[in-house]
């Protein structure tokens, strides 16, 4: 445990945490999309349970009690710092009162994120960094072994959707595919049953659906809230599924769409 | 169809509507909660299928020309400005062109909402307005028939609520208790089997519980994200539910896990 008491905002050791809104804070970094910002207990701890090494935290001493335990043998420093401090050096107020940074690693590979597992996810055009975190947040509560990210997607390490996630962006494997939507035929190959999600009536409910394929490893597709998957996707997938819907109402939210189909998934594959 | 075109940002006609981030725009209203505000054709849409009677809207020609079948013998004004004295009187740049504005109807009681309703959900503690919005959304989507709120809840009405439902908080008939927890006996005694959300790995799992209940009234007990329901609420609960999770993650959003209740509830009373 390596902790540094600061009391000057202006010190550029506290840097990663600086002017926390700003949509790239480090583009001087090779990704240039900014660093892994982990906010709070619970989603610091997950951090340092990840692949993404903390490089330092800056919290106050009642969060740096809270996480004793989980900062033993951790080399990365602990900037200890007041209320009033933190709030200065990240621009506004932060109750969470720890906050941890990463680096970004290299992706994981399909291949990677493949091997082992028997339900993923696979998301298109989901943009939307709340909508984002909380698929994560699902994915893991629900038994979903790992996402897969098509065209369109937003950055699952953004702040605001690792904080969505509840840390879980950082823990559920995903990547990248790099050839969309061809990709889908890779995961056909590796024994994947496609099954896409769709408002359409004429589809299965989700339920018969996750019946028919229980015993076969299992990507489940889910396109951005208004147009869904593209019809290229449609097209390439196995099956068909949709949530019964009451009242002529439209839709669900695409992250809660993609819960009731983990927990189909889940609740058949105990 | 009532059209008035305005062209001065500071007309007083445009009150209704001005400075909308402020958190209670209108504490002259006898409630001093503030007017009700639908967002976006599809919730104008819906607020004009509701019991609030919209007293004015302000929108764009474009979106008036959207809304023109919706408006017919609709007597409130539609005043039809650019999109900049919209900017400007709402003291944001507003993408969804429209707006519409109500005043807050007498509540429903109790007994109003529980008439011919078969599934419904009760709410304890659940104060932030997105996951209230969410709630609404998948009550309508799920087959809810109604809301009721114990102790603790924020305001339906709140227009980012009202936002994140789709409308649906003006669609789904909702009623505040009177007495909390007491009223659960009321429930109790017009046939609802009170049925508990908790995370407690000792409770039923939601398919077996939804099972045991198929057939009779059903009132679907959540509370707030974190501390849950209260120990007097739990404790006058007639079954105990939980969502089966994995890698002993701790809990899913509350919305989310309502509405995985919402979905058993359906898929075993189609």
């Amino acid at each position: 445990m390596n902790v540094v008491d600061v009391a000057d905002p202006a010190d550029p050791r506290l840097d990663d945490f600086r002017d926390l809104n700003s949509v790239d804070r480090r583009p001087d970094l090779p990704t240039g999309k900014g660093l892994v910002i982990a906010e709070g207990v619970l989603v610091v701890q997950r951090m340092l349970a990840s692949r993404f090494t903390p490089r330092a935290m800056m919290g106050t001493d009642r969060r740096l009690a809270e996480l004793a335990a989980d900062l033993d043998g951790v080399d990365a420093p602990y900037y200890r710092v007041s209320a009033e401090v933190m709030a200065d050096v990240v621009g506004f107020h932060l109750n969470r009162g720890v906050l941890a940074s990463a680096s970004r690693p290299g992706e994981l590979t399909l291949t990677q994120v493949l091997a082992g597992a028997r339900t993923i996810a696979v998301l298109e055009g989901v943009n939307d960094h709340e909508n984002l975190g909380s698929i994560f947040r699902n994915a893991a509560g629900l038994d979903v072994d790992a996402v897969v990210f098509g065209a369109g997607c937003a950055d699952p390490l953004y702040r605001r959707a690792v904080r969505v996630s509840m840390g879980h962006a950082l823990l559920v494997p995903y990547a990248w595919a790099s050839d969309w939507p061809c990709d889908l035929y890779l995961l056909r190959d590796n024994g994947f049953r496609l099954l896409a999600m769709t408002p359409d009536p004429a589809a299965r409910t989700v339920a018969d659906a996750m019946t028919a394929v229980a015993h076969e490893r299992v990507a489940i597709l889910v396109g951005a809230e208004g147009p869904g998957l593209t019809k290229r996707a449609m097209a390439a997938s196995d099956l068909r599924l949709r949530i019964p819907m009451s009242r002529g109402t439209d839709s669900l939210n695409v992250a809660t769409a993609a819960a009731l189909a983990f927990y189909e998934r889940a609740r058949l594959n105990p």
